[in-house]
């Protein structure tokens, strides 16, 4: 189906705000041709080491960022992408928008972040909580256990359990760290809504980021009774400070404000669409918005999200969100915490300058030349297993205390080795995954890749080894903002949901890679010692991770620089350029 | 006691062959005065990857030696060391070795090695089978299996199991591959023992390796019966290929010949002391000869050495031999296949360019400033475990198919935590190995490193941190050779056994570390991860590591090139550099 005759010659702005920039591209409403783009870094990056002004240090484990970084993204990359394309700004009709979630903003009532409050600019818990933060498990883990005796019936939604990554989670921690900026929060604002808040100065929660994070179910949030028997001082956040109008996916949220236009260049009153997240607005621009397809967004992080008819509860998912990911179908969710960033950490950090000087001698990248040189063995001939959470794990064990493991390394082990025994083992953890979906009637019939890691072409053959199921992969190399700007077209008129607009505007090649089946046999032997792992030391079989995180905390204090101790490699507000690109929520 | 005033002018050399390279030094008589040394290394190093001359790839664990190579030592080294020393080349009265053991040649009648005939040139079973040549495990497999079912009393004497590297399990392994060159082997000669009829011209086996590593016990040898059982060709392999002259350790083997002073440049006629192995001979050397004082000799690899005054049975030992250190006691020992070798592994393979020029612009080791760096934290910080199997595991388990493990990694684990990591680990292992002793009635009381990781001196912390031990340091940094030269001043009739040379010309610092209770207290709790990690791996919780070696063996086939498709970087022949020296054994 074509685009209505009205928006034959429109366009459409999609930006992606990932973890360390937000890219913009124009795209032709008629086929979703990608006509220009461009990327902003943010100037502050990612804030884990000292606060910005007065230089205090963080504790471990914390992840902020500055909320006017985002604001430069529209005022710089959307302004650039619009040149870079050539298009006329007059034929553009609307805009869409992703975010790394859960990332969440302390606003006052008109959205103001707290942080750009003099008074509260030299308090950490003013600023941002990026996806990462990992600060709250406590706080998660009091929510867990407590919903857990309570039978609580949204848990089941979480696969059994809440991420301390997630708005309750980081909410709470807010109020019993810092009571006075907990206070001053009036609006407790997913990153995904609050530039749409800056864009149409309409605050809407959208439906994705309020059930997979904020644990909006049927309707409700977590009862008045069980947040005050978490915490007194809790018991009306849901409705103080969370609860607002919700928004549908690919519906407008409201029009361009004249501020707005002024930064992007855009005309003033087009369509703004709902926030949504990089992975979730991904499928209609892989064609993935049937019962079955799972779409995988694969970059720093993976992240996996799939429709389906029925209503299910899979153990250890990220969550079930009716209309989560597209109108009419319950929106599963599932997760790699650590995937490209594994990759990127252990070239960074593991990789000796021989390895180095001869990617550049062979006009590679060092990803690919491990890549390639781990690639001439056989499967197995490194004899290698590894654990890929050294970012925790968020599916199927949900637990973010969990952390890497390597096993079998021997005095001739090689960098390449230790690189494709990592490469392998997000392909396992997928592999887990997608058992658990199939476990739980929720079958997954066809595996879609998108995000930065689909240009490693043995990864993705290893993909379909490891899960022996053919893979289909994205067309677009960005496929956020191009989904971006597909739930833009719809919130402007152009088609009538987002599956149809995805069908005209998406693209998706089929099948690219099919398994190879004596690899995929070797494989089995490898994965099997994944899983007998992955239950070890995931589900208290040795909880050696949990104590040598504790250990750890203990060793550094609770007031200490940690991530300034353990990471001098890493200079604050620092530009590092991510190795891979992709989705990162 | 002084030297016998015969020699109170007289001189000795000591002759350490080590796994690269032997090393010479001249030694005063009087008080082990250190005059001069040299080192020489081996031409072909470690064959592993390619045979000398055919260029035939050899399989997996395989590690060859060529024995000119040694002979080479005694022309180049030893005059170099007199040279140096300025002695007069009169004064020297005799010269001793000591040498990597099991480290077998397989020779005709007069000592030639078979590798040298044109015949057998060509065949890998041909040359020297070094320590850590690995592929007769399953050979060893076998002797420990049939040596428990008929309970041989000789088993508990080796902890209760049979290494892989030793003369048994190398000869079957011998046999059951190239019966052609095993019917040509008339003897099966310890190298330590080969290098001294190539000084003496006379064959002695020296006690210690016949004990340790040829299961000479009470006397006997495995019985007929029990070697038949193996393999009916193997029936007559001890009576007919090993047994020969005994020698005890400080004793004379023979004097020099004509021809080995002209290789050398000494005396013709002067003492030539039976062979022994490089661990061992250093006990006098850190004048360690009382039972209760554990010398550790800390290189590539670790052995420890231990006098006792009763015979025990101790859980996992390398083995307990009556006079195998010194004469009058049993002598004791265990060992840690990989310690320095996994640092240097580490440092190889592991680290960044980064870390480099940091060391380089502090004017330090790589090891140093990966060193420096990880001690900036206290104990735990770095949140990591690791097993320290990278080469197997000597003592306790015995098991050389084991495999290296780090647990808790995570995207901010920086190369020198990973180092530190290690380096622990080493200090678990060694723990590990006191605890066995003290719970087999046999207790340490004085722990007493030697060898090249001296040098560390938070290395050395740790390890006094982790044993709650002092830890006294042997004075010479040539300890083995040192040693060596002592048994040959014994040799030489200066004095009557190796106790008192040791006490004349030996040298040890007292509690140059003692442990800092905190710091203890804190390893601990680590130590307790360690052993959880340490049975599971090890003592088939899992026998992941087993299965993965089997999968790298069939990933790679039985006839392919295993270490040159894992290790491109290493050349053939090349002479890297260790980088750490020491004892190998």
């Amino acid at each position: 189906m074509a685009a209505t005759p009205d928006h034959a010659d429109s366009h459409v702005v999609g930006v992606d705000f990932g973890t360390l920039s937000g890219r913009a591209v124009v795209v032709r409403v008629s086929d979703g041709a990608e006509l220009g783009s461009a990327t902003f870094e943010y100037p502050h990056a990612v804030v884990d080491r000292t606060l910005p002004g007065t230089g205090e240090r963080l504790p471990a484990e914390w992840a902020l960022q500055v909320p006017s970084d985002y604001v430069d993204v529209l005022r710089n990359a959307v302004p650039e992408a619009l040149a870079a394309s050539g298009v006329d700004p007059a034929s553009v009709v609307g805009i869409g928008t992703d975010f790394t979630a859960c990332t969440m903003v302390p606003t006052t009532a008109d959205g103001t972040p707290l942080n750009e409050l003099p008074e509260f600019a030299g308090r950490p818990h003013a600023y941002v909580k990026l996806w990462r933060h990992h600060a709250a498990q406590g706080q998660a883990d009091r929510i867990n256990e407590l919903a857990r005796e309570r039978g609580e019936s949204w848990l089941p939604r979480y696969g059994g359990l809440i991420s301390s990554e997630w708005e309750f989670a980081k909410g709470l921690q807010l109020l019993e760290e810092d009571p006075e900026v907990y206070a001053a929060t009036e609006h407790w604002v997913e990153a995904a809504d609050w530039i749409i808040w800056q864009l149409s100065g309409r605050y809407v929660r959208n439906a994705c980021t309020a059930g997979y994070k904020g644990i909006l179910q049927d309707g409700e949030y977590p009862s008045r009774e069980f947040l005050a028997a978490l915490n007194p001082g809790f018991a009306d956040f849901a409705e103080s400070k969370v609860a607002h109008e919700i928004g549908a996916l690919g519906s407008a949220a409201g029009t361009l404000t004249a501020e707005a236009a002024g930064w992007t260049g855009l005309p003033e009153g087009i369509a703004v669409a709902v926030g949504n997240v990089d992975a979730h607005v991904t499928a209609p621009a892989a064609k993935a918005t049937q019962p079955g397809q799972m779409v995988a967004i694969m970059g720093t992080s993976t992240c996996h999200v799939m429709n389906g008819s029925e209503l299910a509860e899979v153990p250890g998912m990220c969550g079930v969100v009716d209309g989560g990911i597209t109108e009419g179908f319950y929106g599963y969710e599932a997760g790699q915490s650590g995937v490209g960033d594994i990759f990127a950490w252990y070239v960074r950090n593991q990789v000796p300058q021989s390895a180095v000087d001869a990617a550049e001698a062979a006009g590679k990248s060092v990803h690919q030349h491990l890549t390639d040189l781990a690639y001439e063995q056989p499967v197995g001939a490194h004899g290698l297993v590894a654990l890929d959470w050294h970012s925790g794990n968020r599916s199927v064990l949900v637990d973010h205390e969990l952390s890497g493991v390597i096993v079998g390394q021997t005095l001739s082990t090689t960098p390449e080795e230790g690189y494709r025994a990592l490469l392998e083992a997000t392909a396992y953890g997928t592999r887990r995954i997608v058992e658990a979906f199939n476990d739980s009637g929720v079958p997954v019939t066809e595996f879609i890749a998108a995000g930065g890691l689909l240009k490693n072409r043995h990864l993705m053959q290893t993909y379909s080894d490891v899960l022996r199921l053919p893979i289909s992969t994205i067309r677009s190399e960005q496929g956020p903002a191009l989904g971006s700007a597909i739930h833009a077209a719809v919130a402007a008129g152009a088609y009538p949901d987002t599956r149809v607009a995805g069908e005209a505007m998406g693209s998706v090649d089929r099948a690219t890679y099919t398994p190879d089946p004596d690899a995929a046999d070797a494989y089995d032997a490898l994965y099997a010692e994944y899983l007998l792992l992955h239950d070890w030391f995931g589900r208290g079989g040795n909880d050696v991770m949990h104590r040598l995180k504790a250990i750890r905390r203990d060793a550094l204090g609770s007031g200490r620089a940690a991530t300034d101790a353990v990471d001098p490699t890493r200079a604050s507000g620092e530009s590092e350029a991510p190795a891979v690109e992709g989705a990162s929520a």
